[in-house]
């Protein structure tokens, strides 16, 4: 079937809502870790991550901050402390992850509330996951507020990725099957992955083959 | 082990670009379909898609264009047609759609190449890709050039959406699995899904629940 713009715009909010979060097809499943001037710790689940580039190394994602929202506490640690960490999520990790998004109040870290441990690096004011397989530091390289819509913009420069020994392939590829993490489908679905197939770099006069 | 931003300087170029692009974790893998003023259809792989907004309808991705590249190709039609397609990789495409990445050279197009079928729908000025179960059309609604890295930010209105009637559940949501999406992982593998696990609405009070 055929959904129109028009046809969009009608639907009730919530199912807008759920379609539209379902396009990108399968998305990365992060904990977003940020600390506050204070001390205080915040952890929320994002789906937006996309690498931007490999030299320098840079990874970007969307936040929608509002009033009273767990990202709003993010984006004021991330603006305040220029650092944060991006957790991958593990089959074991996803009912807790999810539970991040709710709405909890200021004073309560999501890492208390959901079942998480923090774990820091010496002269990083930004928690890591301990129960996460995958961990990257980030310091912020850019914060652009998206006029078309109000969004924020994150762009981090990888400060150091800390990973499972084993997972680490000749070729320089992470094997995160092999790690537990899974992907995401719209707001709510988290799906583990295969073991996959992987594909030579691609030639024009040569038929495709795989590793 | 942990590995550092110095680290990750000094690894050999193909090495870091495959190591950063495994950090985001599981990533959309999705067609791109541009077509230029001549008509001359392009198709390439992108995996850096991400959400932007649910209303009004937009999505985001990442284009890194070099002189030769496919990426170039598809960059300049859009920003001559301000129309794109993006369309989403099953199992029994990902051979054919991995092999778009090949520098062909700008009088061949992908489709043909690779083994891929153009559909076109009435007042729009872009290619779909006949073998996808999820075709997204797009109107060009921001284009940024990335001071930090020289990458492109192009920001799309969704203009209508085609899927499998099947697939689209009551609360709006898709269900990817059914249609054999895949996901993408660094530069070269491609996952199939689990049917997954679905959380409710998450909220501060109450423990996760499945749906």
């Amino acid at each position: 079937m055929i959904v129109s713009a028009s046809d969009i715009e009608k639907l009730d909010s919530r199912v807008r809502a759920a379609l539209i979060n379902s396009l990108p097809s399968v998305k990365p499943a992060l904990l977003l870790g940020t600390q506050s001037a204070k001390g205080q710790t915040n952890l929320c689940v994002i789906n937006s991550c996309f690498h931007v580039g490999a030299n320098p190394a840079l990874l970007g994602f969307i936040l929608r901050p509002n009033p009273h929202g767990v990202e709003r506490h993010s984006l004021d640690n991330i603006l305040t402390s220029q650092r944060m960490t991006l957790n991958a999520i593990t089959d074991a990790m996803v009912s807790r992850a999810h539970h991040t998004s709710a709405r909890f109040p200021r004073n309560v870290s999501e890492f208390n509330a959901c079942g998480f441990t923090a774990s820091f690096l010496k002269d990083f004011n930004a928690p890591f996951v301990s129960e996460s397989p995958l961990k990257i530091g980030l310091k912020l390289a850019e914060h652009q507020l998206l006029a078309i819509n109000g969004t924020h913009l994150i762009i981090g420069a990888v400060d150091h990725v800390e990973f499972m020994d084993t997972a680490w392939r000749e070729d320089g590829s992470l094997d995160l099957a092999t790690m537990g993490i899974v992907g995401c489908v719209g707001l709510d679905s988290y799906h583990s992955i295969g073991d996959g197939q992987r594909f030579a770099y691609a030639k024009a006069d040569r038929s495709p083959e795989t590793l």
